[in-house]
């Protein structure tokens, strides 16, 4: 790939990246919302008034691409034209109208001897961001990074790399006209797989990694990072159908968690039915499933249920198929069915479809994940759809932030605690 | 230290050890709150009951440190009397009185669509623990775990280990009489630094783990881990003096903040005061050190004040003394002191001593560290002090949790998101 020269000089120019963005930072926590705001702006701004330059070199990375043999799905992925662009600046204006978290109490009160006591939201510092995939990350990090006082350094896929670099320069010279340091959004330097592990290893300067792609790149991320690290996004997501369900209810949300996007973090893999119910639910899931062009991936009675279902190995239960494909199975018990998922789930979200109290109770304490969604489809775990106004990633870890990420998530806190000469007697 | 044959068996031990936790934390997280104090009262009563046997057994390892030709101060933070044996007890009387996180919600809302959004607290599930010299933190950190529905898997250090071995016995006896597994507390199995090895590298057994000791304990579990770390308690805290403070105040909060208790992470280490009051306030200063019998080492102003001031070097701007002494340096600005504490500290707990409202403002937008004390000691940085009723360590990293950890900072959380049907358009 490199020798060690290389290497050794793309560590350096990675690590004087790193002090630039901490250096940065240091200034950007310090910026009221008005200016992050106004800065936001000037990037919403200089991504339209560049979008010509920028789809221009985005030809060069989908020809590079092309001339690769890249499957067209990942073209299509990484192609930005005029409508996308836009929908980038766009996406940029709506961080404008989300609440600033920095300086947030989080908790506030009065110890008995006075003391005042008050939890408040800070940046969390550096943020390095490594990602896959579409471009539209890159400003999409920059800008939630920017507005809760982080600075940004970006990591993005060799196959994207002109792209990235002239979004980057876009939104830095947007920087210029305002007081926030221009390294307050940085691309990592360095085209080789090496300049990933500088980044996660830059203990001291980079605060916190968060992976955002498939599970090979969050595997070695997790296994290689000494910098802290929020895993995101791999969801091997379950849909559970209780001996007391309305199955047309269950159909629905089956066929809305498989099928209304298949590519994506939060649909549905598997589908576990209960005994009780199978006799009457399976020919309808199947011809149902088969209607909408799923191949079912059964157990034994699955497959006496319906010819076209093909058998199910353990490696079916442990798939993200992210295609029409499904993985299904019958269970003879509500604790049956939550032993299967805390064997198989990647711990994204798990759905029931139940009637019964009890049932949705006893789910809910059985089963450990990040979302449980009761008589719902999976594919609500989204931090626009629960709300957020935007997400830096669903985080499918248990520390600091777990589910569906927004601004605050991007925060650490700092106790203030205010006396009038207090010793501790 | 061990053949590959002793460290393959050893870690076989180690992952038998943590499956068991994992097993018996999905018991455990959904025993109810009086379940659990139910078991915390059973251990107080065993840890009195069995207090003779748990002295003659500390007896053993004491015995082998005077050996062994351990300093006293190590030896006594290891002896454990009746009385100490009995402040145990009484310690985990206290967190029976604590409120249980588990299912507080976090958020909760209702979406414009109807779905109803609970963020609620769930366990962490197992929390490895690896520590030094105080057996005390054996029964702390268990019933802390406890308490908050995580299993705990504990790694004492060797010096203790017959008395760890003996803590754990007692307490997991006294959950022979409860529905909670005994394997909700687990010590770690093996005597050779390799079982921390195996402990802070069993991926989806062990959820997060927590060192609590010096700095080369706690570096070496940050760079070795592929658990996730909460680094914990390393204080390398700064009061600084401004332009505009109470000087009577200013000295009687440093000399609290240094001697009130030396061997504690919330000590100051390091006195910055502002150039304006030095020639009034630094004579005043040295004179109350020597007194106290601190030894300061100082800039070359502190050396002109004080014919006993030591000079200081790099060194000592980046040491944390645990000792009678102090670094001390004169600064030009507020400015320059806060750049000296992002230089040097390590972001545990940082004081200002000032009665102007801006420079207070200044120091906290400049300071980046899990405390600020505003006209107060360091020394408040405390679990006990802040209120929390207990402490399972102080962290100084920047995600989940930061500064004083008590019950909440051992748990996740999980969106519970309740439909009637819901599906993604």
């Amino acid at each position: 790939m490199s020798d060690d020269g290389a290497v050794s000089s793309e560590r350096q120019a990675v690590m004087e990246t790193a002090v630039a963005a901490k250096a940065a930072s240091a200034v950007l926590r310090r910026m009221s919302r008005e200016t992050k705001d106004d800065a936001l702006r000037g990037i919403a701004a200089s991504l339209r008034d560049q979008a010509d330059t920028i789809a221009k070199v985005n030809a060069v990375d989908v020809q590079r691409a092309a001339n690769n043999g890249t499957d067209a799905a990942i073209i299509d992925r990484l192609t930005l034209d005029s409508q996308r662009i836009e929908a980038i600046a766009a996406a940029v204006e709506e961080v404008i109208d989300l609440p600033d978290p920095i300086g947030d109490v989080v908790r506030g009160y009065t110890l008995p001897n006075g003391l005042q006591v008050r939890q408040i939201r800070v940046p969390l510092g550096v943020v390095g961001m490594i990602y896959e995939a579409r471009p539209n990350v890159t400003v999409d990090a920059a800008v939630l990074c920017l507005k809760s006082g982080n600075s940004a350094l970006l990591r993005g896929s060799s196959s994207a790399r002109d792209t990235n670099a002239e979004l980057v320069r876009v939104m830095r010279e947007a920087l210029q006209d305002t007081p926030i340091p221009l390294d307050a959004i940085c691309l990592v330097p360095g085209s080789t797989h090496e300049s990933v592990d500088h980044l996660m290893t830059a203990r001291g300067l980079v605060d916190v990694v968060i992976p955002r792609g498939g599970g090979a790149l969050i595997e070695r991320v997790v296994q290689g990072a000494t910098v802290p690290v929020i895993e995101t996004g791999v969801g091997n997501c379950h849909v559970y159908v209780d001996a007391h369900a309305d199955l047309d209810m269950a159909l629905s949300i089956i066929l809305n968690a498989k099928t209304q996007r298949v590519s994506v973090c939060n649909a549905a893999e598997t589908v576990l039915v209960h005994r009780e119910i199978a006799n009457v639910f399976l020919p309808r899931l199947t011809n149902a499933l088969n209607e909408a062009g799923v191949t079912v991936h059964g157990d034994r009675v699955f497959q006496q249920a319906d010819a076209a279902v093909v058998p199910a190995t353990d490696l079916d239960w442990a798939t993200e198929y992210y295609s029409l494909d499904v993985a299904a199975g019958v269970v003879d018990s509500l604790e049956a069915a939550t032993q299967h998922i805390r064997k198989w789930s990647t711990g994204h979200t798990e759905a029931i479809v139940s009637d019964s109290a009890q049932a949705i109770a006893d789910f809910i304490a059985a089963v450990d994940s990040a979302a449980i969604m009761v008589n719902a489809s999976t594919r609500f775990t989204d931090g626009g759809e629960f709300g957020f106004g935007a997400e830096i990633g669903i985080s499918t870890q248990k520390l600091h932030a777990r589910g569906p990420m927004g601004l605050a998530e991007l925060t650490s806190t700092t106790f203030i605690v205010t006396g009038e000469g207090h010793v501790r007697p």
